[in-house]
């Protein structure tokens, strides 16, 4: 089973130190859980993202049931088998990823990313390709054009299929556009499921539940509450938190007051890199992340001079490292000429590289900011 | 500068062991040279390229020259530093990149890979995309449509400025269906070709002459006496040898059996694995081969067993590693399983996994035969 222990509070912020302890080891937090979407770090091995210190991995319940289905990882021995990695890992609930098919995609992503909602999602509607029950979520694969059932019942057994060390209660994740009335509905179904996916909770996997919300600061106080009260082994939080880095910290604070110490908190799918230091200060333990991984993917690096977009041709010229201030063996060994030249034909290797660089570049910032909570600086 | 020395000659063929000392350490041979064609080996890093027991690569010219451009290279300090490869390195000239976008683009690769030669290329004929001159040849590039013109003064200079170990003269690669009026007038341009490099080169690198004349026996004995008699400081043998192994054979011991034996021979790429026991036989020193990092993207496996087609989901239910009597880190901890979903997910760490594994296969194939001829058995 696992355990958390806290083991300092920061006395200028609601930041802590802890200790997470699995049956695959430690982990230090606050802490960053990078993406392990298909089981991989995409471009990295294992022993790769080990030594870019990554201390526990995020696999994605949606699509290893689809590919290669969890009966192939289950018969392999579980995840960390089949992934050889083993070190602690968690898989999300797949709800996020179903409900991402629903009123984001009817609507479109970067509208929503920037933030042009022209529409309110209304109580009792229903997005084009989802058809949202009580039960759980009937959706057509993009990958395959199936039709698939997702409801807590099969999210559980999935998740206890792969066996990760910590897995998360199946939740609706609502449309940052949806009104006052369908986020009520959507919390009370959230909650429903909860429970459900409590009574089906594993022996030896750490089942944690999700507080929803929504930008509302009573739905999200509510569920907070709700979900602290029930004996899950650790909170989640999912979900949009507002328009603003304001209102984002005003909702995460709110949540944060109502959660017991004792257990772990892991925030699902932090936005940027400047968000970090802003979500352990407000009492954050575990986080997941795409930036550093994603970012890399499309040829952007971060470094101590900031992000830097190393597929323009400029770099061609620059005979320095990456980043002078980092130890990594692309920063020691490799230059931003060649990295540049990478990216620009098209070379797998130009992307594993910054991705290996960006992971080792966000788990030392944080191993940073635990150091200073350590000494009582943050 | 670059110095051979033969060890050993077999007793029962002409096999030989070898020392091939450059500025950047020395290369046991015989010795298979993995293609870095874009100054990487498609999905490693250098690090891994030397972990996969890679003495020496061969990046490539034509490329090089088209993208990022010799004047960016020169200017990082050269390939070795530009690439972070300390190890021995070569460039091709150019001329058989230039050449296959020639005739054999005309009649189409697959039908010269399946030997539907439909027609012969007779004596004066030119293909569609190239321009051949006796001062080299134009051709339009297909990466940026550009025009450009590539000879042995340009070959020479664009090798000068990348500053591999070993380079090779500028020749033209006749098309495998070319008659022998045409066979007759292309030697003799690669012969000319070849004394206009030697009076361009280097003094740090060392400069091969290349042995040509199709699968024509008496065009190749003159060829190799004719480049044998310039003082190259190695001999590369190219070109076409035949539909068959016999012929193959035949064609190279006709070469080989006028090469002194101190100077490096070097086969300009070689088909299929089971041809490196042949060639070796014959006494190749060096060769370059794309078969163990090409058929890898392809999600061919070499292994003890034979070839493995990985991407096929009955292995799905393999536990197995990739090759069990392979000491390699991709056999050591990873499973047939979960490669093939790699794979199958299109996710690059599968193609890295088993380009690391080809190559360390082949490599390991390579050092037996090595370790062979030693101890008298080859």
């Amino acid at each position: 089973m696992v355990k958390f222990y806290p083991v300092k509070k920061s006395r200028w912020s609601q930041a802590r130190l802890g200790i997470l302890k699995t049956p695959h080891g430690e982990i230090e937090t606050p802490c960053l859980v990078p993406v392990a979407t298909q089981a991989v770090v995409k471009t990295l091995t294992s022993e790769e993202a080990v030594a870019a210190k990554c201390q526990a991995l995020i696999a994605n319940t949606y699509h290893l049931h689809q590919q290669p289905g969890e009966g192939v990882i289950k018969r392999a021995g579980g995840l960390h088998q089949f992934m050889h990695w083993d070190r602690p890992l968690m898989t999300d609930s797949g709800g996020f990823q179903v409900f991402s098919l629903g009123f984001g995609k009817d609507l479109g992503l970067n509208k929503i990313l920037k933030k042009e909602l022209p529409f309110r999602v209304k109580s009792g509607q229903q997005p084009k390709l989802l058809n949202i029950t009580e039960a759980g979520v009937h959706f057509t694969s993009f990958r395959d054009g199936k039709r698939y059932f997702l409801g807590p019942k099969e999210s559980i057994k999935v998740q206890k299929a792969l066996g990760a060390d910590i897995i998360f209660a199946f939740d609706e994740c609502p449309p940052p556009h949806a009104d006052r009335e369908y986020l009520k509905e959507s919390l009370a179904r959230t909650h429903r499921w909860a429970k459900e996916c409590l009574k089906l909770r594993p022996t030896r996997q750490m089942l944690y539940g999700i507080v929803q919300g929504g930008s509302d600061t009573s739905l999200r106080r509510e569920s907070a509450q709700f979900i602290s009260a029930l004996p899950f082994n650790g909170i989640g939080i999912g979900g949009e938190f507002g328009h603003n880095k304001s209102q984002m910290k005003k909702t995460l604070d709110t949540v944060i007051a109502e959660l017991p110490a004792h257990k772990p908190r892991h925030l699902l799918g932090v936005g940027h890199l400047e968000d970090i230091p802003l979500i352990i200060k407000a009492g954050i333990d575990t986080f997941d992340c795409t930036v550093p991984t994603h970012y890399a993917r499309h040829g952007i690096a971060f470094t101590s001079q900031g992000r830097l977009d190393m597929a323009k041709s400029l770099w061609y010229k620059d005979k320095n490292p990456l980043d002078k201030k980092c130890a990594c063996f692309v920063c020691r060994g490799y230059r931003r000429n060649y990295l540049t030249h990478l990216l620009r034909a098209k070379e797998i290797t130009g992307l594993k590289l910054l991705t290996f660089h960006n992971l080792f570049f966000f788990n030392t910032l944080i191993e940073k900011i635990r150091n200073n909570i350590k000494r009582g600086y943050v």
